[in-house]
């Protein structure tokens, strides 16, 4: 850790993604932001997009073609795009965190089967490791390129990696429910997110076909081969967050929840943005992400239906942070040496 | 009253204020729902596009030029359309509801002014009579075209309009602070209309400067000369419902809320659809738009600051409803002769 | 029919459920409002709690002990209350609609072991007819005594029975994922109800062990001996509405949407407030609460997962209306023979 | 600035207020906080009431009887309670930060006429500094003993001060139209806070005669001796975040929007949390509470209405920070001479 700051730049500043990298960057103590890129707002200034950081920057986007070599190049680009200019990426920067979802699924196959087109760099699909950094930490400070994972596919595969690792839940028959905030649609309007029609829905836009079933079965696998999952996804009214209900079976019902506490407290330990809630008392006895806005947390929590095999598991996170920007920064943190949490201090707040 | 039922058509079908329309029209005993247009949406379902309508019509829209004669003609268009083919609705019906801008304003220039347009059928406007039930109900009685006024408008002329007929308030020291839903700007969607962006806002769109002021001018200047009003409008969450909270001064300190009780009786007892909302206790002392939600009602009340001139009246509408289309079969009631409340007798939920 | 209207009166008037009767029977065209009971407001006005019933009567409330003898009684009181009573309520009117939960269960030691008390009045629970007329409708006409379902267990019920009677999905293995507005909690403050804390929560609170399991597995128990149903409850931004997400398996993969189509529509045909929500099209292809406010609809849609013998099964309902007050209401309809949607008109609001 | 912490402790430690000190001064880098009371919590976690304190904190409350001696000591009870302990709280610390309402108003006089009871201790009025930094910094900075401003009262004092210092406007004719988030009433549930009532309300809660106009009054009297606001407070749906809507009256109707920059920008230029806001593109073009939410920002802006001598100012702020706690904090950092923004870099979250 020296004085010196890295620069980095941003692929696609002016998106949600975008902004919540620039919110945490600005005030990271090892980062200079050098650029951000807008091809629609070029010249313009940062914060008319990002009002929040409205005096805290006088920074105003360029167009990508006026990007500049720098340290660390974060992608935060519509799905698709990243990887038709992979070249270009790669000629300016040597370490690259794409937030997209174009270097995720390992297998070009599996990239045409969820999002409907050939791979455009399929044999760059190895040099990415997978952002996730309570799993791959090791792999990820070695990595010189990132790809971090889809909102709900990390939030689900942390909820899920303990108990699937430890054999405690029947990997075949994984019902994942989750709650969607409008934000996770990203910036651009549409008839579907015109606040009369999305405000105070409970709108089931995806009860089947999820493509981020794929991401999280394909983390999971190498811990069980049988892992298949079913996600259903409920748009809520909620900017920011997701809770997934995680339906699952006991391998064996005359495990406990003492058992769950074992799985996960071994597992995350000394992690610093797990937090395990499952609690007697006080109205936040699960996890819920209304309290997590703008943190990198990902609460996980759980209960046993008494007298029956069934497990549900609970998780939440900010889709924003810890399910995009954050996490990216945290992969960052990991690949300098730097603290984990380096940048992602905000507790969040309450009440909200 | 009799039997046979009138045929109604819509120009404008697919909006908000169509929808409602629809909604009242296809349970109103005396009305058969003819036509409704959407140019865009021609051919399909009007529960598409509605979809509380759902398995109550088989109603499809159809295109502007398929309109066929019909008994009255509703019009709910966006502003300055409805005025270019005044001739083509007038030929296809002798009755015509505009619930658009168009031919509010009495006096082409005071158009130009507001509207930033010349207007396009100045000879027609004096056949309009203004749809203020409260206020004109004779006039509509004995109308064959009737414009109907804007929602923060008509609200705002109910709530102040005792007050300034018999002179309690000085008429040129108005300040209306209108809060404003979401559904009151239509159904496009819009950067500014992005759930996102719109959830839980409290944004000043409208500081001075808004149109609606040349109309409450317009109605209330016949009682007092020197009539002025300031409007600020905020948008609050919300998808339906206004409150204004109208900040006047009291011609004569002395004057006391008996006064004002008095005021308000004198000119509304008996109106079906003004409720004066002043109560010592519970949770709905004053005018509330969120139990006014699909009804007709207009709330009005008021309080005098203690030791000052100071008084505020409060007044609520839903904006799609009394604010445009319930307003507007109140006034067909009129013209027909029917109960004024056909149609529209739905009370309101609690809680909501 | 006649013109004679019936006289009701409601014992517990000034909760959420005795406001919706309320409103519902007081334009009801054969029912007289007698009394409605509240024995912390006795004396006041109805309408200073159910505010959306200003203008519209001038009934107060009325002690319990004050009640007279009237045609048909509505009991809207919380769990376990209408029971120790059971005997002056019979003695004061020949029909029953009970909307709490001590009548639903057959069995009193089931009722024990839900509730954690005896049972007070076990001999009167076979008298009670079980109140979802999409089922029952035969014996409802015939009953004089009938038990509402729980709010959750209603719409569950009618989302499976037609998939459970034809044996489509396997009854052991059910998982009800429901989301729940605010209102199902009843009228009075809380920590949990208080706005700050319940305002944009995603809250699990009840990942397990829901009461109203017992409902749905006696309700569908004649058809599938097995049949066993998980419930995990999560209370969302929205003060009306359920929506539940019913995640099943297919009996036999092979089967196709047209199976489900076939079986929903031979069940449901011809009933009033069963809409089959599956569009291809808009905004609103699945069933959706937000519509439905104020209405006594229960929408019901579903979809299979490709390459898998997943189903989900998606139903919708206002919790006050069809979840409780509305279904009473039905149900009063179908013991006087008249139709089954008098009084229940509203189509529901669009957008809102 | 020393490696040394200052030990803080905070009285009321389980509201809103005291939460947000806690958040705040955990991450404070001079500050250890020692101790936070409440009687009622005693010897539970702080992060059960405060669920985003989850993980970073293990401290306990404890009640105010096991108040030890600390540096700094914060107040944050209810109106009326601090006063009556003073002489405690000043034997346990040197110097005191009030949140309450106890030592706002210079004059006892002025206390009993707007909170109804006799002052418990008046000789101590004249000691507390009024807590504004942004027009008292010298005298905070000297200060033993602050009194932080009511949250309306702080928003409404900043945005309108330079005006009333230049004579802008007319200090007898003021109208402050504010729209509150549901955090401001505190943390205990009631029944105008139950979420089915409270939800998507908009709600003239005190049309005239708020308490917060003698403070305003106080603060700009030294200005303009005929200094007189009217308050109009309408809780909308939020529950954080306070708008004001200042309708006022230029002394001179020639004066330019030119000429409130310059007024603006005299008094503010360098001020850290001043932001003033007012732009011709983007969608937050005014004060916005929505993305201040956790800040400590003050946005302030304005509008001229042509061809009037109307002015309408806005000021934004969160009310739990810029509105209590943070502001608090702010003036405990001039005290101790560190940097102003010492543990206030939060930016706020866009979008949210």
């Amino acid at each position: 850790m020296s004085e010196e700051k890295i620069t980095v730049s941003i692929v696609g500043g002016s998106g949600y993604a975008g902004g919540e990298l620039l919110r945490i960057l600005l005030q990271h103590p090892h980062v200079r932001v050098k650029q951000a890129t807008s091809n629609r707002n070029a010249g313009q200034s940062v914060s008319l997009l990002h009002p929040n950081l409205r005096g805290l920057t006088s920074l105003a986007f360029v167009s990508t073609a006026d990007l500049e070599p720098c340290d660390l190049l974060f992608l935060a680009m519509p799905n698709g795009e990243s990887m038709r200019s992979i070249d270009r990426w790669l000629s300016l920067s040597g370490r690259l965190i794409d937030l997209g979802a174009d270097f995720r699924l390992k297998d070009a196959a599996n990239w045409k089967k969820w999002y409907g087109t050939d791979h455009a760099a399929p044999r760059h699909l190895a040099d990415f490791a997978p952002g996730i950094p309570e799993l791959q930490a090791d792999r990820i400070r070695e990595a010189r390129r990132v790809a971090g994972p889809g909102c709900e596919a990390i939030v689900s595969i942390l909820s899920l990696y303990p108990f699937i690792k430890t054999g405690m839940i029947r990997a075949g028959d994984i019902i994942i429910d989750a709650k969607m905030g409008s934000s996770q649609a990203g910036g651009s309007p549409s008839p579907g997110s015109h606040h009369p029609e999305r405000a105070g829905c409970v709108r089931s836009y995806k009860p089947t076909g999820h493509r981020h079933a794929a991401e999280i079965e394909q983390a999971l696998s190498p811990y069980a081969a049988d892992i298949s999952v079913g996600i259903s996804a409920t748009a809520v009214e909620m900017v920011r967050g997701i809770l997934v209900t995680i339906h699952a079976r006991l391998s064996d019902p005359k495990m406990t929840e003492k058992d769950a506490w074992r799985a996960l407290r071994s597992e995350y330990a000394g992690k610093p943005f797990i937090r395990i809630v499952k609690q007697q008392q006080g109205l936040y006895r699960y996890p819920e992400p209304k309290i997590l806005q703008g943190t990198n947390f990902c609460e996980i929590g759980f209960e046993k239906e008494d007298g029956s095999d069934r497990l549900v598991i609970l998780g939440a996170i900010d889709n924003l942070v810890k399910g995009t920007s954050g996490n990216g920064v945290q992969c960052m943190n990991l690949m300098y040496g730097w603290p984990e949490t380096c940048g992602l201090e905000f507790p969040g707040l309450h009440p909200v």
